[in-house]
């Protein structure tokens, strides 16, 4: 018979079970800490009519979607999980509770070149907090204090979450005026931290033909110093007579004093001005999250506050703040930079070798270990005593359990710590005492 | 701006947050249930290249696929994990160690005509154990106490493990020299306790035109009643000279003996004749899980042993046996027959609502219970007090921390249980003993 070669697509990620361990670890914490702070799950289809996710796309990301016919439908993979939870909150508003606390962990689908640290195939790992008509400022400052919880419990080393706020940006280019350049401003301030102050003034220069006066104050004012309080002082000093720049100070001030009663310790984040955010539909305060000695990554969680989730759905003003952690690029750059790695090939505990042909106390002694709430295994192969140890050696299984003959006229079991080789002679109590610890 | 309608597509499953956190758990249940046994996760991509996942695909099944093109390729989203996994094994046959247990719970996805509980997207639930050229008769024991194991954890009432073996089918009507109608009267007999005797018997008369002697043999053989050591007599019994009835037939008792040595209860499973299951590359033990009083719904856990996982793509040899779940309609079913009820809209344990100008103290007791482990919400909206108990109320979160001037002053915390409106006065401490229980 001709064989069809095994291979997986490129730009998808397929682990071995090892990695697959440590990266379900990872996502079972983020889920922890998003129920933690009250979310709730959504688990909304992978596709949706062409209809409803294109109802606001367009540009880059409409080319990198994925989408097809069946029968007479025009349909699409989701590309994130933000038009789907408008989709859902518009169609689900009269039985949703608001603030409506929603996270949601899923495979999101891009149809982008394939290349080094992309996929095309990924998760992300979302939650967001919607509010009907008003969102308090104060949920501004707690997103902060989930990102700090819910990366800390990743233990992937020290982070920092840098915050801004969109409208000082945008009440700033009015002051110069320049409101019109904003959005093509903010996406070179976006940049600048990847192309240096050099490149920044020149593209300014060239591309937006601004005066150097001009470009001297964005200079001065995104490259802003100190502390917190420091930077937001020196905001208030710049003495800019502009409503939408005062009333963005002001939402930041109050942020950042949140973020400190919300127990945030006060290394853990930083005002940075330079903090644009690429998507159009962020409104008030910004996030991105960086891993410390790691900024090249760029961020691992991000997001903002956004004035109106499902406009493209309903007439009801939705406004909101949510983060995304993109989990799948976050996994391969861990893995990459070796900032974690897979210790174990299965969440065996113990795996019980039987040496009798009548398999009986072997297959009970795993009945019982396994109410006792103990990953186990029986090795049921017919082979040599050497080989079945092997296995757990190549397993990776910390612990087995040997039965025998003298085991069973005895009553006691042979337990083998793998670590160090260390053989005990326990009974089935001992035994569970061990094996829980 | 003109609207979008925000529907979901029919045949998909958007469960609304309360009815989510139930499918959650169950999914979780299973997974827990899976892992105790040795088996480790896999995650393979929803979509795959054509090639590759229609190496073996035809009829039905291949009717049903969503595929498409991007760039150049033709791809296909999953219809089981099973392919998968065949793609992943032959791929990866160096690097695994076997036999290898793989357990896999994800989405797939099946264009099939929208109807009440059929579903174009669907969890699977799937165990498998694959040996390299072998694989102990024990394992098709060991299956029968997974599922036992984890249908119980499900909690959702009593059910009975039916299992046969296809080589007796097999080699029964190999005596009876209709072996090239083996699949056709495997088809029949699978239908047989949906359409009653008087309908089977027609069946094979008008469609298989079988004498009435062949029919009644058959008759006699599926409906061989009695406990299961009387069964297994009484196929002994039958004097039937085939060799592969006669393997059947000693494979089913020791499958069933050790069945008992794995703990599993007489009463938890019974050898069922009638079981074939449709798929063509079951070739010995299968099984069919019930839900006792529910039998309408069909199977609930379902699967079997095979002789070969991979021969599409690689010329070794990979038996194994395995059982999937289908969650999705799984689900819907429990819900339909209100079996399982979903019961909170949240996992959250304990609403603070704040009664000063200052949030902080709430936002520090916050902090405080997230962590010590207590899901915690605080609600930062600016209404009445009474909107704000009103949504733990709907939210039915079933704690609610009030803290105002008194609480503050005082140094306490007032608790309010919100199942009987009893209220409490409370330390911290106090709290977090009421709150942990």
């Amino acid at each position: 018979m001709k064989k069809v070669e095994p291979k997986t697509l490129a730009g998808f990620m397929e682990l071995l079970p090892k990695e697959q361990i440590l990266f379900n670890k990872l996502k079972q914490r983020i889920q922890e800490s998003y129920e933690r702070f009250g979310f709730v799950p959504l688990d909304t289809p992978v596709i949706e009519s062409s209809e409803v996710l294109l109802a606001k796309a367009g540009g880059e990301t409409e080319k990198q979607i994925y989408s097809f016919t069946k029968g007479d439908s025009n349909l699409c993979l989701r590309f994130d999980l933000t038009v789907p939870l408008a989709k859902f909150v518009s169609a689900n508003q009269d039985n949703l509770n608001f603030p409506f606390r929603r996270y949601q962990i899923g495979k999101v689908y891009r149809g982008e070149r394939p290349q080094k640290g992309r996929f095309r195939e990924f998760y992300q790992c979302d939650i967001d907090i919607v509010g009907r008509e008003n969102l308090s400022i104060i949920n501004d400052a707690e997103i902060p204090s989930i990102i700090y919880h819910t990366i800390k419990s990743l233990e992937i080393g020290d982070f920092v979450i840098k915050i801004n706020n969109r409208k000082i940006l945008k009440g700033f280019f009015e002051y110069l005026e320049l409101e019109n350049l904003t959005t093509e401003i903010l996406r070179i301030i976006d940049k600048y931290e990847k192309i240096g102050k050099e490149n920044f003034v020149l593209t300014l220069e060239k591309d937006l033909n601004l005066s150097s006066e001009k470009i001297n104050l964005i200079l001065d004012f995104i490259t802003t110093s100190g502390n917190s309080k420091q930077k937001i002082e020196k905001l208030k000093s710049l003495n800019i007579q502009n409503q939408t720049y005062k009333i963005g100070v002001e939402e930041l001030e109050q942020v950042v004093n949140y973020m400190l009663a919300f127990n945030l310790p006060e290394n853990a984040f930083e005002i940075d001005l330079t903090i644009a955010r690429g998507l159009d539909y962020y409104t008030g305060t910004v996030y991105e999250t960086f891993l410390i000695g790691y900024e090249k990554i760029g961020s691992i969680c991000s997001g903002g506050r956004y004035e109106n989730l499902a406009e493209f759905y309903t007439d009801k003003k939705f406004p909101g703040v949510g983060i995304s952690i993109g989990l799948t690029r976050l996994f391969d750059q861990l893995r990459e930079n070796k900032i974690l790695e897979a210790k174990s090939k299965t969440t065996t505990k113990v795996l019980i070798i039987p040496m009798t042909e009548d398999f009986s106390p072997s297959l009970k002694l795993a009945s019982f270990l396994r109410e006792n709430h103990i990953n186990t295994e029986v090795y049921l192969e017919n082979t040599k005593f050497k080989n079945k140890l092997s296995y757990a050696n190549k397993q990776e299984i910390p612990y087995v359990v040997i039965i025998g003959e003298d085991e069973i006229n005895q009553n006691y079991y042979t337990l083998k710590d793998m670590a160090n080789s260390t053989q005990f002679k326990l009974s089935k109590q001992e035994l569970l005492e061990v094996l829980n610890k």
